[in-house]
C-alpha cells in the first residue's frame, strides 16, 4: 500500500542518481536544464550528480550538433555505453540470441546459434552461453554486471525457475540458479512475452501508456501486461499464459492438455491452415504467403477471416480482462496484411465493452522487430542493477 | 520502478503511525510487542505512537480476559471504532445498502432501501443517500470522514465517473463529483466486484493471499482481482469485465453489444435455465432450488452440468491469464451444492497450466456474506483517510 520511506542523506542522493541514469539510458542524451525539469531535482543537485557520474566515466558532456538555433548550445549528458554492460539472452524454440547491451540500450556485439536436437537440453545452453559470453566480453573489454534471459516458458521470476517450457520440452529447470553460478552476476530469468511487453513499454510502440498488453505468435502464443506501468505478476511471480485461454470449447486439443487454446486457433500452426502450407512449414514460406497477399485485400480478407475471428475474439477478452489501452502485437502477427489489422483493431475498439469506456483502445504492432526479447532480457537485467552502476 | 524516496523524520513518524493503525484496523487487538515486532519497529518507538494515539483517543488499552498464561498479562492496544467512522454504500440492482463503519472495520449503524423505477436514477440515490446518513450520524454521535460506494458498473477510480451500469441503466453519472458535493469528505467509488476482492484479502477468504481473484454472479457476473497485495486496474483506473469474456462463439446475445459473454452461461439468468425456472424468478426462488439440491449430489451434478462446465472454462481462463493462486467466489456461486463446488475446484486445478505451475490453485466460496461489497467500500474509503486519523 504505502512504501518504506527512506530518510538517510546518502540514500536520496542514490535514488536520485539512480532515477536520473535511468532517464539517461531509456530516453537518451539530454541537457542538464531538462535533466532538472524531468525529474523534479534543481540545477545544482543535478550538477553535482553529473559531475560525479563524469567523474567515474558514467556519463560523458558534449556538444550538440550544430543547429538552427541561436546562441551558445547547452552541453549534452550522454550515457557512456560501456560503463554497465550486460548480458541479454533470448532462448527461442530454434535458436538462442545473445547480445552485450549498454548503457543507453545500444547493442553492443550479439552472437546467436541454433538449436537442434541435443543442443536444446538445458546444461547445454548453459555452457554454450558461458562459452559464447567469453569473447564478446574480451572483444569489449568489459564483463557484464547482470543477465537477463527470456524464455518461452512458464518461469517463476523470483528464482528463474523454468517450471515448463513445452516447447523447447523444458520441465522443472533452474536456469536462474545455474546461471547464476555459471556468470556470477545476477541473473533474471522472465518469460518472453513478459520480457518483450516490458521492452515495448520503456522503447517501443507503448512508450508512456501506462497499461499495455503485448501479444506474440511464434510457434505458441504469448502475452506479457504492463499494468500501471509495471509488469502485472501473479502468485510467485508467475505470469499469465494468455496463449491457453479457452476460446473454441471442443476446439483443437492443445499440448497443454485441455482443448480449444486461443494457441490453437491464433498460432503458427492455424497460419498454415490459413494460407493452405502444411503445418509446421518454415517460417520464411509463411511470412513470404502472408506478403503476397498485401497487394489483394479482397483475398487477404477472406482467407485469413477465421484466424483474424479468432484473433479479434481473443484480444477483446483480453481488453474487457485487462483494461488496457494499447494492444501491441509482435511476431507473426506483424506479418499480417495492412487491410486485415485494421479490421482487427477496429472490431476491437467496437466489440470491447472496456473500449468503449476508455474511448477506443488501440491495436498497433510491434516496431522493435526480431530483437524485442532481446531488448526485454536485457532491460529486466538493468532494473536489478541501475542502483549499483 | 522505484519510489520517491521520503526523508523528512515527521514524514517517517507519520508513516509510522499510519502503519500501526492499519495493522490494529485489520489485524484486531494486539500487545505493544507484538506491534514491535510485526511492524519491525523498536519498543520505544510503538511507546511513543500508542502514547500519542491513545491521548488523541484513537486507541485505548486494556487487560486481556484472563487466560491460562502465567504472570502479569500484557496490555493490549485497541482500535476505538469511532475515532474514525466511514460511510460505506453499496448501490446494487435492487436495492441500496449504507452502513456506518469504525476503525477495526466493525458496522456501527446501517440502513438500506428497494430500488424501483424512479428510485433508480442517480439524483434519487444521492439525496437518499445525504438523507440517510443524517440519523445514522446523530444516533452514532459522530460523522464520517470518507465514503467509499460500490457500484456494478464500469467506474474510473480516478474521479468516481460511472461510464455504464447497464442493470442500473445508468450512463455517464458523475458519481463520485456529486457525492463529494453532497456529503463534504473524500469519496471513492469503485466498481463492486473490485471493492469485493479487496475485502476478500483484507478481511475475508484471501487475507494473506496476494494474488487473488474474487468473481460473483449476481444478475451480471462481475470480478476484481489483487495482484501483488494491490488492486489491478487498468488505462484511466478502469478495472477489467470479467464477464464480458467472449467463451461461446455465436452464443447468446449479450447487452454489451456482443454474443457469448461469458455471463450469458453463468450469470442469474443461467441459474434459472439450469433449474428449470422462468428468467428473472426472484434470487430467493434460485437459492431455495440450488438448496434443495444439496442433498442429491448425482441429480445436482447434472442439472448443474453445464453451468459447472461454462464456470469451469472462465475460471480456468482466469487463472491461466492473471496467474492467481486462489480464486473466491461470491453472491450466487456460493449457493451452489458442495459437489459441484468441488468438481469446479478440482477442475481447475487440473485443467489450467498456470495451475500446475502453482502448484494448485484453488476454488473457494466467499466468507463475508452479503457485506462483502459494503466492506470493500469501507476499506477503499479508509485507504484514503488512515494517514489523516
Amino acid at each position: 500500500m504505502t512504501s518504506t520511506p527512506v530518510a538517510r542523506p546518502d540514500e536520496v542522493r542514490r535514488y536520485n542518481r539512480t532515477s536520473l541514469l535511468r532517464r539517461l539510458h531509456l530516453a537518451g542524451p539530454s541537457t542538464r536544464a531538462s535533466l532538472a525539469t524531468e525529474l523534479g531535482l534543481n540545477r545544482s543537485t543535478i550538477k553535482t550528480l553529473v559531475d560525479g557520474l563524469a567523474r567515474a566515466g558514467v556519463v560523458a558532456e558534449r556538444v550538440p550538433r550544430p543547429g538552427r538555433q541561436a546562441g551558445r548550445p547547452s552541453l549534452l549528458v550522454l550515457p557512456q555505453p560501456e560503463a554497465a554492460v550486460v548480458l541479454a539472452v533470448d532462448v527461442r524454440v530454434e535458436h538462442v540470441a545473445l547480445a552485450m547491451v549498454g548503457l543507453g540500450g545500444q547493442i553492443l556485439g550479439r552472437d546467436s546459434w541454433n538449436l537442434r536436437g541435443r543442443t536444446r537440453e538445458p546444461e547445454e545452453v548453459v555452457t554454450r552461453l558461458v562459452e559464447s559470453t567469453e569473447p564478446l566480453a574480451t572483444d569489449l573489454g568489459v564483463r557484464p554486471v547482470a543477465c537477463g534471459v527470456s524464455v518461452p516458458g512458464v518461469v517463476r521470476r523470483a528464482d528463474g525457475h523454468v517450471h515448463e517450457a513445452p516447447n523447447l520440452r523444458w520441465s522443472g529447470v533452474a536456469l536462474g540458479r545455474r546461471l547464476t553460478s555459471a556468470l556470477a552476476v545476477p541473473v533474471v530469468v522472465g518469460n518472453d512475452a513478459e520480457l518483450a511487453a516490458l521492452a515495448e513499454y520503456l522503447r517501443g510502440t507503448a512508450t508512456g501508456t501506462p497499461d499495455v498488453v503485448f501479444v506474440s505468435a511464434d510457434i505458441g502464443v504469448g502475452g506479457g501486461v504492463i499494468a500501471q506501468g509495471a509488469s502485472l505478476r501473479g502468485g510467485a511471480g508467475y505470469v499469465g499464459e494468455i496463449g491457453h485461454m479457452a476460446v473454441r470449447p471442443n476446439g483443437r486439443p492443445c499440448y497443454c492438455g485441455t482443448t480449444g487454446c486461443w494457441e490453437t486457433e491464433v498460432g503458427e500452426a492455424a497460419f498454415c491452415r490459413a494460407l493452405g502450407l502444411p503445418e509446421n512449414s518454415p517460417r520464411g514460406a509463411v511470412v513470404a504467403e502472408l506478403h503476397a497477399l498485401a497487394s489483394e485485400p479482397a483475398v487477404a480478407r477472406r482467407r485469413l477471416a477465421e484466424l483474424a475471428d479468432w484473433l479479434t475474439l481473443g484480444l477483446v477478452n483480453i481488453v474487457n480482462l485487462f483494461g488496457g489501452e494499447l494492444v501491441v502485437l509482435g511476431d507473426l502477427f506483424t506479418e499480417l496484411p495492412a487491410p486485415v489489422l485494421d479490421d482487427i483493431d477496429r472490431a476491437v475498439r467496437e466489440r470491447s465493452l472496456v473500449s468503449r469506456a476508455l474511448g477506443g483502445v488501440r491495436v498497433r504492432t510491434s516496431a522493435l522487430g526480431p530483437d524485442v526479447k532481446l531488448l526485454g532480457a536485457a532491460e529486466a537485467a538493468f532494473e536489478t542493477v541501475l542502483d549499483m552502476v
